[in-house]
């Protein structure tokens, strides 16, 4: 395993955002680079998800992993050593987000690669309100967080077209109601799609992985 | 139960948030209102935990919560039903963390009470940032999140003197390393005070309780 490089993200100048991402978006389009934005709570299992994820893909995909954090580069290395991809560390400095300027610092260092993962900074509030200028934005809820997570953080679920429910070995300890949650996410979300898995256990990852699969082939068509 | 009360919280125009909270931090001496403001993830138990723990507390003291969310009133209307304490609902709007002068338009709802409570945003970063104006405060950490908080969120550590560990009744069934977690709170803060709980089951509430009578005590103490 090489060194982790680690970029130190520097503050955003552009004003607009929200063009911003787009512009990035176009720009990853015409580069078919199919770019994924991860969300989720800290402690949800963004990292293990995404070595089990991307285990599979890489079979049949170059993939590479952006992990953003405050400080350590743990996640990293993690991914790094596991899956044998390319992995950077970006480093915030405190700031509890990514948006589109702060994704193009780090995909600069990814090249083109089939598939690029941001694991964001976790936190179920900021990161939704920045587009990171991603093909897809993917929430990642865990049963010991409970049910009522789509009810208290409305907007991440609402800009999510997946929400993964991770940790669903642990359903048996935990007081958590599928149905409240479904119900929750269709709240915000009337066409989002919801897959339970374990990363731990392996369980419904060949599921996660067709899904994924299946997105990048649908949405390289719409531009090839 | 009566119908609990929502604050839609207006953004703070104070430019300084640290010498307000100064301000409003020696304003509720004065009045003898021990004001302590509570922070974790989502889903890591705060409601739960401040249930039972003010359970306990309100045979000695008057208390009262102010429940943070950026949506919902389900925290309110839950501790007002199982403690029976006055509970008001702060709505954020949208912002991810409680500054100084938030708190001030929520305590203004809540009457000198012996112990106040503020449930802030499910989040590890932003709300380490903003000093509340609390006397003391508090990160709930638990088990299923894993023992590497203390490394990725270090602000939050660092400003908090107490650590709870909510959740060890699900230690089993997790990979959570005791000597990991304390050495990562360690480096982030060498005097804070770890107490391991079980919200759900009662473990080492009594234990909790004890801490924080201590420690209102000794704050009062200081300005008998």
């Amino acid at each position: 395993m090489g060194k982790i490089r680690i970029i130190n993200l520097q503050r955003s100048v552009f004003e607009d955002n929200d063009l911003d991402a787009d512009r990035l978006r176009d720009s990853l389009k015409k580069r078919k680079v199919f770019y994924v934005n991860v969300m989720s709570s800290p402690g949800a299992g963004k990292t293990t998800t995404l070595i089990a994820l991307i285990n599979r893909l890489k079979q049949d995909f170059s993939v590479g992993v952006m992990e953003a954090d405050i400080d350590s580069d743990v996640d990293a290395v993690k991914v790094a050593e596991f899956t044998g991809c390319k992995s950077v560390q970006l480093h915030t400095g405190g700031m509890c987000h990514i948006d589109a300027e702060m994704s193009r610092q780090g995909l600069k260092e990814m090249g083109d690669l089939d598939i690029v993962f941001l694991e964001n900074v976790g936190n179920l509030v900021c990161p939704a309100e920045f587009d990171a200028g991603a093909a897809m934005n993917v929430v990642i809820s865990s049963v010991p967080e409970g049910d009522d997570k789509p009810l208290k953080y409305p907007l991440i679920f609402e800009k999510s077209e997946l929400v993964i429910l991770n940790k669903i070995d642990a359903m048996p300890y935990f007081d958590f109601d599928r149905n409240e949650f479904e119900k929750g996410v269709r709240e915000r979300n009337k066409t989002s799609t919801i897959i339970e898995i374990s990363a731990k256990t392996g369980e419904n990852i060949d599921k996660l992985t067709k899904y994924f699969k299946d997105k990048i082939i649908e949405w390289r068509g719409y531009y090839a």
